[in-house]
Order: C-alpha cells, then sequence, then structure tokens
C-alpha cells in the first residue's frame, strides 16, 4: 500500500500530512455546524455534529454499499432506495444519534431530507442521509431543523479536513486519504472506532472524485474495492446498523484512464480500511494477517477474520504476549466445521517474518518467544498504564507509527489469498464501552 | 433446571452445597497430586495438578464428545481413537499444559497413557487422557512419570470435590452438579474459565454414572445432552483444542428408569454449562437469552449466540448500561446474512420481562431505561473497582447468587426455540488475558 508505514513524530506532524490528504476535488463544496439537544430517552444535554456536501451541478455518478445487518438504520434504508434516483445533489451526516430501530425513523429522516433538499435548491429523493451513533433514540428533528440554515451557510470550504473531524464520535483522529489521478483525484473520509456513552462505533466511509466515471462503471468499481478493504476489516466484531459507503463523482474532469482511477479507488479503500482499526476503541496494536495458499478466497478470509476476532489472541496481543497457541485455536476454530476435510499438513506460520509453526506443531524455544515479544513491543502504539479513577483512556490523540503485527498464514493447499486488517482488545476498550456510562 | 437461582451468603455456605453434590457414585476411585516443571519454552518454575478417576472395573460403557478445532489437542486425537476400544478403565486429567499442537504430542501422549496403565493394572487403550494448559508447549513427561505414583496412591477419596479443584487452571470455584436417578446418581465435574499467563481456557467435563446403561444408549443420550448444553454457551467464543466431554457408567447399580436418567443427564449438563460462565474469566454477570418463534433450533441459536459474542453488549452489560440498541445490532448482524428473507415485523424482544422492541423499532423512555438499569444491577456478581497497580482482580472466589441477566427474544415466525448462557465482558477478562504476562 503507498501510504503506509508513515511514522508520526507528533500530532502536528500527522494533521499536516492529513491537510494534504483532505484537498476537496473540484464540483464540491462542503461544510459543517453543531448542534445541543435533550435525548427523550436520557433527558441530559447532548451535542451533535452536522455535515453537508453539495455538489455544484446533481450528479447522475454515484454508487454505494450498505451494512448487512437486519436492522439496518433509517437512512440506510433511505439510501438503498435513492440508487434508483436519476442524480443525488448532496449528502448530509449527523453524528450522536444513528436513527436506526427508532419509531418513524424513515418518515423522520426523509422529512428531514426534504428541508436540507429546500435549504440546497434540490429535492428530497436528491439528498443522501447518513447518520451514526446510539442505536433506538428518536432524532431531534426540530433542533436539527434550526441548525440547518447554518450548515448551509458553512459551505464553501476549501478542505475536508473539518468535515472529517465532525463526522467523528469518539475516533481519536479524522481519517482521510486521498489519490491523485491524472489532474483529478479520489478523495475519501471516514469515521469509525470509538464511543464515549451509549453508542454504537458505526463506520462511515465518503469518497468524492471530480473525474468523470459513468454511474454503471462507478457501481461496477465500488463492490471489489469495499469487499477488499472495509469488508476484510474488524475491530470488534459488531457489524453496525449503519455502516455505509457513498463514492460520488462531480464529473469536473476527464477521467483518461479508468484502470488507474479503479486502482486508485481501491488504494483508498485500503488505507481507509487500515486507518479505522489503528483508530479503533483503545486500540494498542494494529494487526495485518495476510493468509495464502488457500482453496478459496471466502476461505482465506474467514481465517484471518477468525484471528483478528479471537479475543484471547487479541488479548494477548494487547499484553505484547506472543501466546501463539491461541492463534492457533482461532484458525482451528473457524476451520474444523467450515472445512472439516481440509489437508493441514503443509500449514506454516510466521508472525513479524519468524517461523513458528509448520508439519502440525509448534517450534518454540525461549530465544523465539523473545524476538516474538520484541515484534509486539516494536508494533504498539500506547501501553496501558493504571488510572487514578480505573477508567482507563488512550494516552495518545493520533497514532506515532503505522506499523502493525504481521502474521503470514500459509494453508498450503491452494493460491487464494486474503489480508485482513484488525486490532487487539484492551482495558481501554471496556472502559469506552462499559464505565462511561451515565 | 432445578438447581438455579441459589444464592450463597458466603464460600462457606457455597462450599458445603458444593460437597452435597460431590458424592462420588459406586465403581469409581478417585485421586489427585500436583508436581512441579521447568518449561521448556519458558524457562521458570510452573506447577501441574494431576487426576486420577479409576473405575474398580473397566467398563464398555463410555460415551465422549470433542471439540471441532481443526487443530484438536493430543488427548482429544487419543481420545477420538478410544471411542472404538473395548473398554475404558480410567481416565487421567492434568492442567498447564495443553499438548495441543506440540511436537511429537499423541506419541508422547500415548507413552503417558502407557504409564498410568502400568500402575493401575490395565492396558495403554483403557486410560483416557485429558490436558488444559497452553498451546504448543512440551508436555513435562518426566516429571509426569515421577509424579505418578503419588496419585496412584492418593485414589481413595469419597468426594470428587478435590477432584474438581485439581483440574482447575484459574478458574475461581470447583464446578461440581449432581443428579439422582433411582439408588444411583449422575455427578458431573468440570473446568473452564480462566487464565492466569499464557492459558488457553479449556473445558472439560467428566460425566460419572454408578448406574448401569449401555454404551449405545450413553452415546445415543449423550449428543443431545450436550447439544443443548454446552454447545448453547459461550464465555468468548473462543472454541478450544481441547474441549472434552466424557460420560462413565460403572454399572454398579440398575438403572430402572432410562427415561429419567436421559432427563437427569440433560439437566446435569444444564447445570455444569451454567456454571461455567458464571465462574468465566472476569465474569460479572451471566446471560441467558431465551429465543423463541424462530424457523430453526439452528437459527435460534445463532441469534442467542450473536448477541452473547458481541462486545460491544457485553461491556454495556458489565456497566449496568442497558444499551439495547447492541443487543438488536448484534441480532441482526447475524440475521442479515443468515436469513436476508426473513420477516422481523413480529420480532419482540423483552429484558428482565420488560417489553423493549416491538413492530420494528425500540420505545424507550427514561423510566424504562432506569428498570432496564436496574436488572442489570441485581444480577451483577460484583462490580470493577480501581486497583492499585492497574492490573483487575476479581473481589470475590464463590459467586453470591446465581441470577442472571434475563433476556427473551420472540422472531415471531415459527416455533423453534433455544437458550444460550453466555457472559459479559469486563476489565478483569482484560486483566487475566493480556495483564499476567511474564
Amino acid at each position: 500500500m503507498a501510504s503506509t508505514n508513515l511514522t508520526f513524530s507528533s500530532r502536528d506532524v500527522h494533521r499536516a500530512w492529513l491537510a494534504t490528504q483532505a484537498i476537496l476535488p473540484a464540483g464540491f463544496r462542503v461544510g459543517t455546524t453543531s448542534l445541543s439537544f435533550i435525548p427523550a430517552e436520557k433527558p441530559k444535554p447532548a451535542k451533535m455534529n452536522l455535515t453537508l456536501v453539495a455538489l455544484d451541478r446533481p450528479t447522475p455518478d454515484f454508487a454505494a454499499a450498505f451494512t448487512r445487518n437486519a436492522f439496518p438504520g433509517a437512512p440506510v434504508i433511505i439510501g438503498r432506495r435513492r440508487l434508483d434516483e436519476a442524480t443525488v445533489g448532496a449528502l448530509v451526516v449527523n453524528n450522536k444519534v444513528s436513527i436506526a430501530c427508532a419509531p418513524n425513523g424513515v418518515a423522520i429522516a426523509e422529512h428531514w431530507c426534504e428541508a436540507v433538499a429546500g435549504a440546497l435548491g434540490l429535492q428530497g429523493r436528491q439528498v443522501l442521509p447518513n447518520s451514526t451513533g446510539v442505536i433506538g433514540w428518536r432524532m431531534p428533528v426540530e433542533a436539527m431543523l434550526a441548525a440547518l440554515p447554518d450548515a448551509v451557510a458553512s459551505l464553501g470550504q476549501r478542505s475536508l479536513l473539518d468535515a472529517a473531524s465532525a463526522i467523528m464520535t469518539t475516533d481519536l483522529y479524522p481519517k482521510v486519504r486521498r489519490a491523485k489521478v491524472g489532474r483529478g483525484s479520489i478523495v475519501g473520509f471516514a469515521k469509525g472506532a470509538g464511543m464515549i456513552e451509549p453508542n454504537l462505533a458505526t463506520m462511515l466511509v465518503f469518497l468524492l472524485t471530480d473525474l468523470a466515471i459513468p454511474r454503471a462503471d462507478l457501481r461496477r468499481m465500488l463492490l471489489p474495492a469495499v469487499d477488499g478493504s472495509f469488508n476484510c476489516m474488524s475491530i470488534d466484531s459488531d457489524t453496525s446498523t449503519s455502516d455505509t459507503v457513498l463514492l460520488l463523482s462531480s464529473g469536473a474532469l476527464p477521467c483518461p484512464d479508468p484502470a488507474s482511477f479503479e486502482q486508485a479507488l481501491a488504494q483508498v479503500c485500503q488505507d481507509l480500511a487500515e486507518d479505522m482499526p489503528r483508530n479503533g476503541e483503545g486500540v494498542h496494536h494494529v494487526l495485518r494477517i495476510r493468509v495464502s495458499g488457500a482453496p478459496t478466497q471466502a476461505l482465506a478470509r474467514g481465517v484471518g477474520k477468525s484471528a483478528v476476532n479471537s479475543p484471547l489472541f487479541k488479548c494477548a496481543v494487547c499484553g505484547n504476549d506472543p501466546n501463539v497457541g491461541r492463534l492457533a485455536c482461532a484458525i482451528g476454530k473457524y476451520l474444523g466445521p467450515a472445512a472439516p476435510d481440509l489437508d493441514l499438513r503443509n500449514l506454516r506460520i510466521r508472525m513479524g517474518g519468524l517461523p513458528i509453526f509448520e508439519a502440525g506443531s509448534f517450534h518454540l524455544d525461549a530465544k523465539l518467544e523473545a524476538a516474538l515479544a520484541a515484534h509486539l513491543t516494536q508494533a504498539e502504539l500506547y501501553a496501558s498504564s493504571a488510572p487514578i479513577d480505573g477508567v482507563f483512556r488512550p494516552p495518545i490523540d493520533y497514532p506515532p507509527h503505522e506499523r502493525c503485527v504481521e502474521i503470514e498464514i500459509d494453508l498450503g493447499v491452494g493460491n487464494a489469498t486474503a489480508t485482513v486488517i484488525g486490532a487487539d482488545l484492551s482495558h481501554e476498550y471496556v472502559s469506552e464501552n462499559a464505565d462511561y456510562r451515565s
């Protein structure tokens, strides 16, 4: 990946680098505002950000991918409908309330889209709604309507950095990635990671390009890009009710080379997919599992997902403890039921480049254990330290580097491969999701 | 379940109750000993317990169920072979090292069985080996051979309580359950829960009965009993390489009523399955999810498993936070891909007996939120409190009560049901699996 293995000496260096990524493509306007409201469910003031991205001219060229959760949020239900519309002219994002499983959610969200459209000279069906936050709470639509004029007035920023910050819930830092294609670019920004009170970590990804690519091609290109990036990533195995990836082309510039565009799209998606666990709730280590030698790609991905979703292995990694037996357990718990007849005699595992498993068993000694522990320590973002009040908080707000715990699993039976990105499991994760209660 | 909803005023009361459960059935002898050794992989003294259960006469009547993990431990590989033997005469258990994925594990474990058999006047193939502990480490067979005479000399105890303690790794308390059938009984003891250094939580369950039931009937009865109990339970979703359930009949007493025996077997398995998460790593709350109205039993179980394995929902429960949106998310993330065409309009959810979800949405207000929080608090075993050194430890060693967080999910589309038992996710879990590193 082009932009991995960066090292950031400070938050300022990271922000400066993000600014180079966050350049708004031609044909879009962006703006943000914030508002306060009192939820009906927990009568205590809450804060919400609104983010608007408007096209200079409505575009027929857009694509989307949505969560497969059986309880999709109202914005997802509406977004699916929008795929049949002739054009879209804007997207709007709110954090704090996900508008999922809430009474009359779809009708209320459509009403909101109508209001946004009215303020922008569009029709309601030309607005793509997006929400992230508590599931089951009602949308504070009156407070949102009151703040809408401010959001519209703020349109016109040249950078997406404020927007990338405004869509966050408890993400530690904004996530923006850019790839140039000829004179144009693809810029993606994303949220997904943390929570500080009853919120669900939702993934929202917005991909904007000024390059003209017809709708059918955008939709054909988006699926494999998403499949090879966000669908190969897990922070905690909880598929949100709101996960959404939107891709909008303003068509402001001709696209001389669609193949390069497709490659750049995959790159931006992969980079954002790796940013997400690095900013995941309480994450100390990002895991990169490269699976090879599999009979099918689905099986390769399943092996990687089982490894990055194993709570025991995740905890061990968090503690810089090379408890590789838990890795074998995680691989085996998936392969046992999924491929009971697979011949595993040629399976090999490497960690940090070091061979640890072959011919059906580990070959461990004190020296190898020390080398594996050093690899884990070198990939650590920070270490937990005992808090005075028992509530663990990450001591960093920007990641110091982009290193991963590197694991290679060669099943030795086929040619299919997959790379899966994941995260460890720490006290800070538990604190974010259990201790910050009201 | 007969023996749930007990309340223990103190550890002594619980131990006294356990003693009433741990009465050894006729026709068995039991003994334990311990030993020290230096692992090759981490050269630092370690302690291991050996536990022997010997039959007065070898029996043809035994049954077993084993892990489906693709990397089974040597004892599981050997145990599967033993199913074809004419009789078995003893089982032997060690903790500390699981003898899974270790070089020459099977050959070394068979050598160990030969030695145990020799000391008991049996043949190696009449011994059922069992191990739990670190995956990938070598079996300290010389130290185990040196301790074997002590283990044999200790045979003759009347209670299984010492054995139930000796097979533990970092389980907080021994788990023993008994059901009487006529003049005879079924007594089960189990381990599974915790770890204190690189160990894998392994489930080992031993069911002993003095009632004569032919081998074929035992094997027919064991599968549904395991399926409705241990296979409906999850602490952290990590299927061990060593999970084993053994059922041995000494045949000392005639069985007048096989149907009552089968019912009692299911009861003992269900009780032990609920004991296990109650003693799970750092568990504050046991979850009981009753799923009904499902089109198939597999789907009912899948819904329950998805709920108890959701890290976000588990953390919320740990914090006594009724973040029920995460429960819907967990149900939906399973049903979306598993049953995309299921009609969910009639799905209803209750928690602590209170309706919270129907007609596609939650119906929450501040009063209901408070009642749900009270239900969670009432089911809590203990609360985390800030440790001086940052390493969380459970303040209890025996559970004060047997209450559960009660959740009912009625899918409203069929007649299939399942009850799934699970646990929350706490700082103590992370500490046990990340902080206790060498």
